[in-house]
């Protein structure tokens, strides 16, 4: 049985997410170490349908970095990590061991993608406990084609999601969070009313960076920051048919 | 800076997932820190867009044991932790805020999905590393209009996984991985050959475990058992066909 200390207790609620990365390489074996011990997170029955694509040379960087606009985190960081679901290894073992699989179905999509989040967020947990930083860059999924072309990924590849990794500048202040009542429903699902709603995102509205953000966006809310500025449909709907495309062709989505 | 020590790199390299649980309950004050700390988990522009539905109940969790097939840990653990992606209640703080969010399309659903995986990932991790033990069910997923009608899940709130919570009877035997080499790739994609796939192969393959499981089903090769046994497209497509309609009603695909 293993049982938790304070420090690392301490870690759990005091993380933070890193978006500005110091000029300084992960070492390979450190990398290889996070890489290794996060394979032993949950897997769906244990078939690991996923893999990880490392990108460290630096021009292959920035052209990857492109796909995720340019943020921070993607152009900084010394490593990224393109971490994907991944069907074309396990249909390669199948045929070599005369089976078919059918994963070619949202089913099986859900399947990939559940071990590609899992095994990246425990990338993300062992990383950050020996001393590195990281920033998910969720845009991965924005350009999976692109990204696919430029990483060489065969059909059966999908990347999720990317880690970008790296020692970070310095650690920014606590972005917050909901109080734990907001997202927790006992036996059944408890649908808050406006009023219980409004209560519950007002100490994250009244934050000094949320107050700024509403003011810098020119907007009458935070919600409307995130609805009219950082994702609103005419980003999100587009996005939404490439996707749909890149499923449909590969099979996943009829 | 956290910086890990030897017992948390023990934790990570040793952890197992257990499917049986004794008859002790989780105390409310262990779960909500777990819950709670586990919170502070990335997610998608910190919009938290997931909840947990906690189950408890007996006779709750009997009638939700059926939705997982009545696995052995659907069926054993005292608490069932059911992690949804939730657009209801953002949708609300939306709506109260002047704020039209559109985030029915993949993206969006995709963001929804990520948050919820995440999240669930952090409630395995503090929880083991807290001496209790988890199994995920990927039949969350499966059953999702199911699960929804018996814990009154609104439109907008999707239930992605399971965690099944409690104390261990035992700690089973290490279920093996593939060579790291299998997962990883430098810069490019590495598309193995049928050779090298057979050989990374080789070692799951000759596990006294996996041997047993294609003796049992009376199967030809492991991979038989996978494609033919656990997961075959007579399964796969109808759970496929079922989410794709869930998912259709709610506005996330077309």
């Amino acid at each position: 049985m293993f049982m938790c200390n304070s420090s690392t207790s301490s870690y759990f609620r005091n993380r933070r997410t890193v978006r500005n990365f110091q000029n300084r390489k992960v070492s390979a074996g450190l990398l290889n170490m996070i890489l290794d011990e996060s394979m032993h997170a949950p897997t769906t029955g244990n078939m690991q349908l996923y893999s990880v694509v490392v990108t460290c040379e630096e021009n292959r960087r920035k052209e990857l970095a492109k796909f995720h606009f340019n943020q921070p985190a993607s152009v900084s960081a010394p490593v990224l990590l393109t971490v994907c679901a991944d069907f074309n290894r396990f249909a390669k073992w199948c045929r070599v061991s005369g089976a078919n699989h059918e994963f070619n179905n949202l089913q099986g999509l859900m399947m990939g993608l559940m071990d590609a989040l899992i095994y990246a967020q425990q990338i993300v947990t062992i990383s950050e406990l020996n001393g590195l930083s990281t920033c998910y860059l969720g845009t991965t999924i924005y350009n999976a084609p692109e990204i696919s072309q430029l990483l060489s990924l065969p059909a059966g590849v999908i990347p999720v999601v990317t880690v970008a990794l790296g020692y970070a500048t310095e650690m920014p202040d606590d972005s917050g969070r909901l109080p734990l009542e907001a997202i927790i429903s006992e036996e059944l699902y408890r649908n808050f009313t406006d009023e219980e709603v409004a209560d519950l995102y007002a100490e994250k509205e009244a934050r000094e960076d949320s107050r700024k953000f509403v003011a810098e966006n020119n907007k009458k809310s935070l919600a409307q920051v995130f609805t009219d500025v950082r994702y609103p449909g005419s980003v999100l709907e587009p996005f939404s048919a490439k996707l749909h495309d890149y499923l449909t062709e590969q099979g996943f989505i009829i």
